[in-house]
């Protein structure tokens, strides 16, 4: 029987920052960190190996963040956890005794049950599997015709990489438009336009009926009747979270399958956290279980999990999801924080919006100069601030992280139009016009006018 | 008598958006802006023209912001003010008659008087002042030697920008290092660093002596005895509020010579408002009166008063002064939020601070990754954040910004530990490894280990 007082189960961003926080914040104690990965990749970087990176091993999380730390490293598999005796096997039959465990198993790519030919050679999908990845890499290079199906933030990142080397390149998407789960009609619209202009074919509103080919994948027949040849097929229509173990072991999930937890990360049994992908998570705005998976998301559960494993605090505490990401298609930044336009209302909220086109340079003839939109989503009656979208350049990132902090404040949007910004020529919008403030402005002035 | 219902004296960034504001929330009301200037500039762009812009003309405001909602222009001086009667007479002898007015003198160079030689020809400054810069421009062109004296942001942005066509730039600092005031020592140092590896010649801890030559400047004569050959010379030795309309008219002012404002932005008339660079500032941390001249903060204030014109609100008023500010040396950008290390010791704060040296995109090997550190200033008995630092590449501006809706909604460090940002390979630092939250984290290890 092998000891430890912290076990981590999961090798990926939610299972090294939890790791490392804990370790960090209970020096004394020891962590070992269980994993079926030899190497372990960036999660967010894998769509990038098929261009800008060029290769999965550019893509390797480095071990020495964990082993310098003194947490120690087991690759193997665990296959069931004894909750009253706090022991895990794994499956070369160790057994390991721990105080307190953090499941972070992650997720898997979701293949459709109903769709016929997903079993051919040549088709894909996006696990986080070096090997897997390196497989497909090697197949791509020799290949023509790569169709994606699922217009989601990987099958757009992974389209608009491959477009650098492969002939041609063909996204498939059901809804009318790509992205659109994540952006407003006019962002997705946008998103879309660009993926064009750069030379992938989009085809959308339309669905895949069936993979076709002999063994091999050689088209695909859409839902009108067309079909398009195909070397490859790449799946990305969706992950599940890989709850196997915690429902093998008698810990709870819930209706989407994931671990139930409450806002410490916590399962029913005290010294059970589960964080990341495999984990439950509640919209910060609704409180309503929502199916959200990001690295961003899982490193927020971690390092509070990691702070709070042997003693809670309420200031440490989860106070709910907030959809935060960005992605960047070419050079233009796309980012969301908060709720869409079209989520507020599909939830029953009263909204009022205001979307300012600027610039994130100034003044407009300093080279480099590129658009700067901000769209702000603002609950009527109140004026606070639950959801903001951004299509920028290289700055986008950031100032979705900080439309982020404004929800997470709960700041109203005459808080928001009154705070101080700071501004520079080469780095930001005008002061007399940049775009957060603005849009907040164009709220304000909506909603006064309702008023009055 | 000409009558208006708000009268503007200002045409710069506090103008004009307390004029835009002022009239979108005021549609009914008449607005007149008074200014001396036929065309305004771009105030923060001013450095640019002698670069990267290349001439005044691409670093105009256009006057089509005003026109097109409605506010009337004026080009003229305004020569004084009749608080009993609120009038206000132009040097063309114009008297008009306001209900409110705002008060946007702006601020002018301030040239050392103990300083011998600053009457030479060729001795410039830096007002926002069309003709006297398109004058300065065509006289860098025709010479090889300028020397900057002052190593604020002016100096070090026009020295930077007079680096890419002038032979010999030397930027003078009393100092031990280039701005020093705003920055702690370490980012300060790495600024001038860069600035020297990118050819500036930079002398620190040397104050100038006296300006020589005979009618013409023809060299500058330093405390230790040196001298440096210039054919111009450049002082950016600061500014100062312009409220000589303001003290002619009984308008109080402070020590420092701005016009005493409250949080409102009203002087002791409750009619008269005052802001940017003319107006008193307090700070938002310590509540003590400063110097500071932003256009992003003028902006602010600007708003403020636009909001506020015919009825006041507690949630439309301005809580104090944060420094919000960023700068761009070559490709490499410093921002500052809130008070550094060094100025929250001056002012007696007992502070712990956290560094975090990381990227700015991830993995490290993905093209164009560029170094991000982020230093945060936090107390040490309550965990608020007071300040924060920043190193970084394009998306300083955006990320300081970040920093500074962080002091302003008075987060703690737990707070912010826990608080939800998005992250993309392309676009900002990696989830495990986000410099703002890790800064955080080594903050709370270092208070924690002091409690326990």
């Amino acid at each position: 029987m092998q000891k430890t007082d912290v076990l981590v189960i999961g090798g990926s961003a939610a299972g090294i920052v939890a790791a490392t926080t804990g370790k960090s914040f209970y020096p004394n104690k020891d962590f070992l960190l269980l994993r079926i990965e030899k190497e372990v990749l960036v999660p967010c970087g894998i769509p990038y190996i098929f261009g800008s990176l060029g290769s999965s091993e550019k893509n390797l999380v480095s071990d020495s963040t964990l082993t310098k730390l003194g947490i120690k490293l087991k690759i193997d598999k665990a296959v069931s956890i004894d909750q009253e005796k706090k022991t895990c096997k794994t499956s070369d039959g160790t057994e390991i005794e721990f105080e307190k465990l953090i499941l972070a198993t992650g997720s898997k790519p979701t293949v459709p049950k109903w769709l016929k030919g997903t079993n051919l050679e040549n088709v894909f999908t996006i696990p986080k599997n070096k090997d897997y990845l390196d497989n497909l890499l090697t197949q791509i290079k020799k290949c023509k015709r790569v169709v994606i199906i699922g217009g989601g933030f990987i099958g757009v990142e992974i389209a608009d990489e491959l477009n650098k080397s492969v002939e041609n390149v063909t996204l498939v998407e059901i809804m009318p438009h790509i992205l659109q789960l994540a952006f407003d009609d006019e962002l997705a619209v946008r998103a879309e336009e660009i993926l064009k202009e750069r030379g992938v074919q989009v085809i959308t509103n339309n669905g895949v009926k069936e993979i076709q080919g002999k063994g091999k994948v050689s088209r695909v027949l859409l839902n009108n009747g067309d079909t398009i040849e195909a070397d490859i097929v790449i799946l990305s229509t969706g992950y599940h979270p890989n709850s196997t173990l915690a429902e093998k072991s008698g810990i709870e999930t819930n209706e989407l399958g994931f671990i139930k937890v409450n806002a410490y990360m916590l399962t029913e049994n005290k010294d059970i956290f589960a964080i990341g992908d495999c984990a439950e998570k509640r919209s910060f705005i609704t409180s309503s279980i929502k199916g959200l998976m990001l690295a961003s998301t899982a490193c927020s559960e971690a390092r509070i999990v990691g702070m709070n494993l042997y003693g809670l605090s309420t200031l440490r505490s989860f106070k709910g999801t907030i959809s935060i990401f960005c992605t960047s298609i070419g050079d233009t930044g796309f980012g969301v924080a908060g709720v869409t336009e079209t989520l507020a209302n599909q939830r029953g909220f009263n909204v009022v919006t205001g979307t300012f086109d600027g610039f994130d340079k100034h003044p407009g003839t300093m080279e480099g100069t590129k658009k700067q939109l901000v769209k702000l989503i603002v609950t009527h009656e109140d004026g606070i601030i639950i959801g903001g979208e951004v299509i920028g350049a290289s700055s986008t990132g950031e100032l979705t992280n900080l439309i982020g902090l404004v929800i997470e404040n709960q700041m109203t949007v005459n808080a928001l139009l009154t705070s101080q910004i700071g501004t520079h020529p080469l780095l930001t919008g005008p002061p007399t016009a940049y775009p957060v403030i603005k849009a907040a402005e164009i709220v304000v002035k909506q909603r006064r006018r309702k008023m009055l």
